[in-house]
């Protein structure tokens, strides 16, 4: 434990504060060592200090320029991403970014560039590969359980829609939402998407369609290794987040059902009642979010690949924007077709 | 019991067999009167026998000419299927008919102007909507208990390929398999099916590729109701026959899980074992023979509509026939070009 | 089939037309010869005849003196039991008879005298060890999926309570409801019941505690082989049969839930609803009825031993007079203890 | 948060680690002040200041001389336990003792009388309460979900048994293992227990039986409300930590499951294969330790009464001898005859 791994976080809004946090309690191996956040409140301050943090500013360079940081975690807002992420890159950290890098393609590549000239490692923020039910069906999957994969089934509803004014600067369901199923599908496919076809309606909330967004999609996936994939999103479920995964092959299925918070059920007259799944991300993917820093920490510490590279980050957003043209479109959209286009 | 509806069934062969003994051992408010088969054999005529059928013969028009016979149900081998429907109404007899009415959509229409005329009742085996679960998700639906549908999700799996030769004259998956599984979106949703796309791969039997055929489908479906939907279709799932329904909807969602021979689990050191699903359809929908059987002499006794019309069969015959050229021309097509283009 | 073996049912109440429908509808190397019952209504006489029975009458004697009937279904009122079951033994019948062959000791030593001298099986209606359910959890113990056998524990619970007046005569709630319990005990265990501890109370119904019973029971049962085992019985159970068994061991454990009539769960605002338990005897143990007789006929037809003998109904007839001791003396009884009072 | 509750530990071998990382990690409104274990190890003193503790020492008086430290957790030997809280009392701290207090019953007693005398508030770490699911039950019994309690069943075994030369210094099966659920009993049934009746015997392993004690056990209760109830202990399951209760009511049961580690099912040619149970309790109530500590915290920073008091720690203690005497003369024992020998 001597050399424990210093890290820096930019950005100490709500998803910052959960890696903070993680870093601090659960990842023995690595020390919170720098916070910053260019609106830093003095609650923030507070919270930062009390977490042991040396570091605490309103400027995100003191932790670029500290030669003690190792590694940054990057939480800002999402159209500061990709600068963070070339500019953590050009002074020598290891990178950790929140999803998305960028709406935009030539900005993510602009970031992946400046990570590649750099050397440095790329890890983002796609948490649900270390969620315990997903990882454990792609473990069943590599141990042979499933065979050949043939059909990836993903379910993913969110509890509550987000207010149509962030709707209008979200990118879209595909590169807002779903593109963490993209990412899941791919992951548990092990091939990339081929081809992407997407039916989408305006089912939850009208003010999303005025958004021109849809809030239900469903969007059929051919993978390049033959396989077939569906995702289906909502942006309402009322009985909580809906996140099922199920992958059907040669020698069987692996399915996962939801998380519950506990599992009693009570039988009574009218029926048997039990409980809803838990209710969002924070309660839903709590170990993930410190599994993948965990995952962070243990590749840069032993030099090897990160678990979701910067190059996964743009093979999603490339389904994503193919499942946007496919709706727009009404009709199949190659993965090649956008990579073309950029 | 004075007037018990009395039923003669041409074709004695393994459906034929199952509505035989459902009537006569389970059905008391009707009497197997009747059993025809054009190529019967001295086992079919012991078995009908036994079952107390007066008319055991070789020549359906045995049972068409009887007029104490009120009702025929035909199982007869499919290609047969619409004449025997067109002699049946006009022989004024109230018809049970196995799907599909034929596999060319003029002799569907054939046999159900023949029925309109005729002013009689007909009922095709679209046995899955009496079963126990699927029925219970509709009950769910119709209470309120899903609110407005938003998606129909269903999961159809074989547990083994049908001969690569019957592959070849069965019409393909979608008019095959599939056709169960639009009846019952259709059904589930409360809606007219308005367009589908459909993916398909060849990924269980290369065979059934060489006739022309895939044998894993994935199809989307939107309604005219705006709800979405999605099919799944294997041919070989290994663990049994995988028939799972799932209506998504404003105020929650039902959600069938497969049937199982029994809840016995076995907690070892390896793990927790619990049963596969029911082997396939014989003993998944046993019941369900049963179920659509009485239903379709309720609705005789009590001359009520059937609750699976002709047209039913016409339209989920139109989805399949859309799914098939969605696959060929590789983008969605609606219903409508369809039935136009009859 | 060309000699299927004929059965004649002495009793037509409610258990009597199960096994006489069961015999005639499910069974085909067994025919219902012959039906009789003392009090034969015009109804009972309408259904014996349309099961096709050739001999229909009011007089036992008629199904007992009939030298083609080689077996005999004894339902008629427990207090006939053992006469019947002696009769049957002397006119060379094989017999099944239900439970309990009576409730006194001597008399169902009588009974089995006179079948042991006539030398012909005797199978006691303990349908439950048929269940789909508890018969698996028997074969991954003879598997040796569980190991050695180290507990056994029974949850039965009856929706409802018989009315006071059933109760008066019942013989008590060990005598009339625990002792299917016992019996499953023995089963499951593969041993004897060597003591047994009970503790009861009224909580369901006090005019139950006014007829000298208890409504609610938990008996601790010591197996001959040094197992250990829990029984708990209610007389009401407001989401209804609550039928579980699980047995544990050095290998592990096989533990069956209840039988649900469908597997659908609505996913609501205020949690997940599922089914109750399948209402009573007569949803649960539908198949148990149709196994159990097709067991005995088998065991008929092939000269084999009866897979529920007359000494297991003596058997657990000692365990629910031990309990009946136990629970009136407050002290552990052992099985013995009640056999050297006989 | 300008007053944490300041916090000091006695002991810092397994439970006061948890304890004390659990106070540093998740509890913001106390803070760990100091750590004092009679053979702190460099390890552990490194552990304590990598907590933060201020005082780090051999010398549990440090603790308790302290006058900012206002609450003491003791995690120290069993033998030391009853020193511990009464000095802690003597010193006016709010105390929070690790289960038992003593082996002894006049040891309890004097411990007792201190905490009384002092007016300090004292909690027993009975932490299974605090489980998410059998606190579930607890809500929906106190809610009116089973109507009057009538039942209570509790399974509790652990996957592997304690060395035989711990069994000889633990008490025996009921006062080290069982004493649990006689807390949780009494907890779920809203009620002391009256009687207890215990079968017990060697299944696991013999050198258990040789050190004077039983692996498998099986006790009845007898509830002072009237209910019954039943707890079966092994020192064995090989799949796993067992922990599972019920409670049955007049209006219904609330059942609670094992929790599992993910909810991924394998489906696959020889049937479907789910996880075992956590393994033992530091996975399975990891949460619950957090949650009885919050509890203490809270009760002491709005001085309510502490959730699980000293008086439960002497009547779950006087339900074990009950039991252990129950087992040794064959007969149920009521407590009362244990309260009147001390």
């Amino acid at each position: 434990m001597a050399d424990k791994l210093k890290i820096g976080i930019i950005g100490a809004g709500r998803i910052g504060k959960i890696h903070g946090e993680n870093i601090a309690r659960f990842i023995p191996q690595a020390g919170l060592e720098g916070i910053a956040d260019i609106k830093l409140s003095s609650e923030q301050e507070a919270w930062a200090k009390g977490l042991g943090a040396r570091i605490v500013s309103n400027d995100p360079e003191d932790i670029l320029k500290d030669s003690s940081i190792k590694a940054v975690v990057i939480c800002s807002s999402t159209d500061t991403h990709a600068d963070f992420v070339a500019a953590a890159a050009e002074a020598k950290k290891q990178i950790f970014c929140e999803k998305p890098i960028d709406l935009s393609v030539p900005r993510v590549k602009y970031a992946l560039e400046a990570v590649q000239k750099a050397g440095v490692k790329l890890q983002i923020g796609f948490n649900r590969r270390f969620d315990h039910n997903f990882a454990r069906i792609r473990e069943h999957t590599l141990a042979g359980g499933v065979g050949k994969v043939q059909l990836v089934k993903i379910t993913s509803r969110d509890p509550a829609p987000p207010p149509p004014v962030y709707v209008a600067v979200s990118g879209g369901i595909f590169l807002d939402m779903m593109i963490h199923d993209f990412d899941m599908a791919r992951f548990q496919a092990g091939s990339e998407i081929a081809e992407v076809y997407a039916a989408g309606a305006v089912l939850v909330d009208p003010e999303i369609g005025k958004a021109g967004d849809v809030d239900t999609a469903l969007v059929t996936l051919r993978f390049a290794n033959g396989a077939l994939g569906v995702i289906d999103n909502s942006r309402k479920a009322v009985y909580g987040y809906d996140q099922r995964v199920e992958v059907f092959g040669s020698k069987g299925a692996a399915i996962a059902e939801n998380d519950l918070p506990n599992t009693v059920k009570l039988y009574g007259e009218t029926g048997v009642i039990g409980e809803k799944p838990l209710y969002f991300f924070l309660e839903r993917y709590k170990s993930a979010f410190v599994d993948e820093m965990a995952a962070f920490i243990d590749a840069v510490d032993h030099n090897r690949a990160t678990p979701v590279t910067g190059e996964d980050g743009l093979e999603d957003m490339y389904a994503a924007l193919a499942a946007d043209k496919s709706l727009k479109e009404k009709r199949p959209v190659t993965i090649e077709e956008i990579r073309r286009a950029y």
